[in-house]
Order: structure tokens, then sequence, then C-alpha cells
């Protein structure tokens, strides 16, 4: 039998948001392998495995899907949204790296939607023009990367949206966020928090950024910025197609 | 009858990648609208109206899918890739500005797999870390802008994802691109040019910005260029998931 290792993106939580190709891989899959929550929305069945792992052990997490493909089994890494979108994909070529074997093996990685357009779809057009995608955490990356990548975004006068804004072990770092998007953009800039989009727990708030407030976001919670043009329009958010010289 | 008007995204091509939620609001429709090649992509069928029309009239389809949508027709307005990504999400709220009365009209967008994602799929993981999106036509901004973000992009570390590189009412304007990412990023910065993702015409090619030229890209093609860490692994392309201070 031959293995082969499929990194899928589930998109945002919604059944109706699963491509056909990954349904396919799922129905194919000896093994899923994934966080515990991505893990928990794969059905059960006679013969899949589940391996399901806490969260920061990516690195860990793709090798032991690497091992188990090289094995002969047909696996499935799991992630939320989209998995090239600061999820897994990623972390399984830093695995692949420095072992040659494994670069050989049948290796897909099967898009997903991403929560930020899932949320753009559900707050209008916000992305509507050209946007940036920033990941707030410092897991990975010292806070100073991400202010100097705020600054450029916004004098760039790109919409923006964030990933993982704001977790307990982090509370303070998104007051400072706000405080920088204050500065370059000005307190009458939208911005909108998408949480748990496509779920039952879905709730979407826009305000100005002069009303916005950290615990507006948590860890299930998409952020979206606009660019100076963004608007509302009835319920809609949306940013114009067009631009003006800078 | 109660009309309602969809915006859905048929992602880049293939019919595996078109979502479930997508499928049902084509399977309840009555009236299809949109560009030429993306109308074709809905199958026919009795009792189902194609409306399709040329390019550059984004206004005049949205604000016709709306009339229908007033008239009780259920209306799916297709885009290819994600409706709210450089798409027609944006030029239907453009065409809801100033017409109250269709602003209390059931409009649903529904998000697909935009290009980019795609695209970075086959590539590997080059989108593994913070990344732009720039439409790179000079339609409705002038070019000005254009260069203007890719600098700020380039300065700021970000991954970046070019829709709409090069067309033959604009073919020199790539090229000032490709010079203006060497001024910023140097020639060894990896550049990929993935053309018609997940369809028969796919190609995907991965050079140097030093090896990159103006015709590897036509308006089928997205093109991604990496960030200073991006790097080859076996015959992938990724984007480590960590960063140093800036």
């Amino acid at each position: 039998m031959s293995g082969w290792l499929v990194v899928a993106g589930l998109g945002p939580g919604a059944d109706a948001l699963v491509t056909p190709e990954v349904q396919a891989a799922l129905a194919e899959a000896t093994d899923i392998v994934g966080y515990i929550p991505y893990v928990a929305r794969v059905a059960p069945r006679p013969g899949l495995r589940l391996h399901a792992s806490d969260n920061r052990v990516e690195l860990d997490r793709a090798r032991h899907a690497l091992d188990m493909a090289a094995a002969g089994h047909r696996v499935v890494v799991v992630s939320s949204g989209d998995p090239g979108v600061f999820a897994m994909a990623s972390a399984l070529f830093e695995a692949l790296e420095g072992v040659p074997a494994y670069q050989t093996l049948d290796i897909r990685i099967l898009p997903g939607i991403t929560a930020m357009l899932a949320a753009a779809a559900r707050i209008g057009a916000p992305l509507g023009h050209d946007f940036c995608a920033i990941n707030l955490s410092d897991n990975l990356k010292p806070f100073a990367v991400v202010e100097h990548r705020l600054r450029h975004a916004a004098q760039g006068g790109f919409a923006m949206a964030f990933y993982n804004p704001r977790s307990a072990s982090r509370p303070h770092q998104f007051a400072r966020v706000l405080e920088i998007l204050r500065e370059e953009c000005g307190d009458d800039r939208l911005i909108a928090f998408a949480r748990a989009v496509s779920t039952p727990e879905e709730r979407i708030t826009t305000v100005t950024l002069a009303e916005a407030r950290p615990e507006m976001a948590d860890m299930r919670t998409v952020v979206i910025v606009g660019n100076a043009a963004t608007r509302r329009v009835g319920p809609w958010v949306y940013t114009p197609r067009s631009a003006e010289a800078p």
C-alpha cells in the first residue's frame, strides 16, 4: 500500500464551507492528525484513526504525520481555514527540511476557506481592495515585527486582516495594536470583529477605531481594518475597488 | 415569490474547489449573472437563465442583478475565486450606494477559494507568514499607488500575491513591477508564477527575481513573491512561520 500525506483546510467551521476535494481526502484517509478541536470536526468511521494533539506542537505533529505516510498510511493533517495561512502547511515543510527521504513522499496541500475571507463575506467586502494578512501572535516572532508591519500596512494604504489577535497569555498586546492603528489611521477608520464565523456562535461587530476595545477580540476572532476609503452602505461595510494617487 | 441576491465565489477553476454552500445557491437560482467565462462554468438546466457580460461592466452587471432580485428573482452573481478579492462583491456594494430601496434586499456573499491560496497550495506554503494581496491592474487606480504599496509591502517584510499582473493593454507595467521588486528585495528573492491553477492548463514556475521575465505572467496568472526567509525544500517552496526582529 502506498502512503500519502494531505494537509487540508477545513474552512472556518460550517460543513457547507468544506470543499469536495477535502471531503474526498477525508473519505480516503486512514489517519487524521491535528489540533484537538479541528480533529473533532472530522466524522469518525470504522478504520479511521484520529490523532488529536494540543496547540504549539506543530513540528511534532508534522513529523508524526510524515512518519505514518512513510509507513504506508493515508494521512490527512487538518487545519482550520486554509492550511497555508498561519496553519500547518508551513510547519510541515519545516519538518521536511533536512530529511531528504521524506521529500519524495506523495504530499498534497488542499486549500480551504480562510477565516478572513469568510469574515469579509459576512461583513460585506472590507477586503475589496489591496490588503494584508498579519498574525498578531508573538509566539514565533517578536512584537517589534508586528509593529513594523502594522505601520507599513497602514502607510501603504492596505486594508488589514489580523489572525490570533488576542489570547489569555498576552492580553495587553492587542491594546497596543489598537493604539498603533489609531496613530496611523485616525479615530474614524472602521474595524470589524468577526468571531467564530459560520458557526452557531458567530458574532460580527463593526465600530470605529475610537470605539474599539481590546476585549472585543479573542482567539476565535478575526479582525479586519478597512483602508481610508472603507465605508458603510446599509448594513454592510465595503472597500471600493478604486484608489486615488498616494 | 421573494427574491434574493447571492454573490458567489466559484473558486479558481476545478469543480472540486466549489463549496457545497455555493453549489446549493446555484441549484436554487433562477438567474446567473457574470463575466462570460465564469457564467460558462455554471451547468445549464431548464428554467435557469444565464446573463453573461463582458469585462469592465461590473457596475452595470451589479445593477442588473439588483433589479432582478428586487423583481423577485433568485439571482447568483458568479465570481472566479472569492467574490471579495478583486471581484464582484465590492462592485455590488458600490451599486447599492445611494439606492436605499435596494439596501433591504436579501443579499448574501458566499466565499470561495481565491486564486492566491489555490496557487500557494500547489507551490507549498509561500504565504505561510504575514502577506499582502495587491491588484496590479491600473484600471481603477494610478500606477503610483501600485508602486507605493509594493515598496511598503517589501519594506514591511511581507510575502506578496499579485492579481491581474499583466494584460495586452499594459504589457510594460509588469516589467516595472519586477524592477521595483529587485530594488527592494534583491536578485535572489523567490517568485512563483501560477497560471490557471486547478485547470488542465495549470503551470507553476518558481524562479529568482534575477531570472523573472515579464512574459512569465499573463491575465490568468497569480504571482507570489516570498519574503526574505522564503526557501525551497525538495520540490516545494515555503515561508517559515517564525520571523526575527526587523
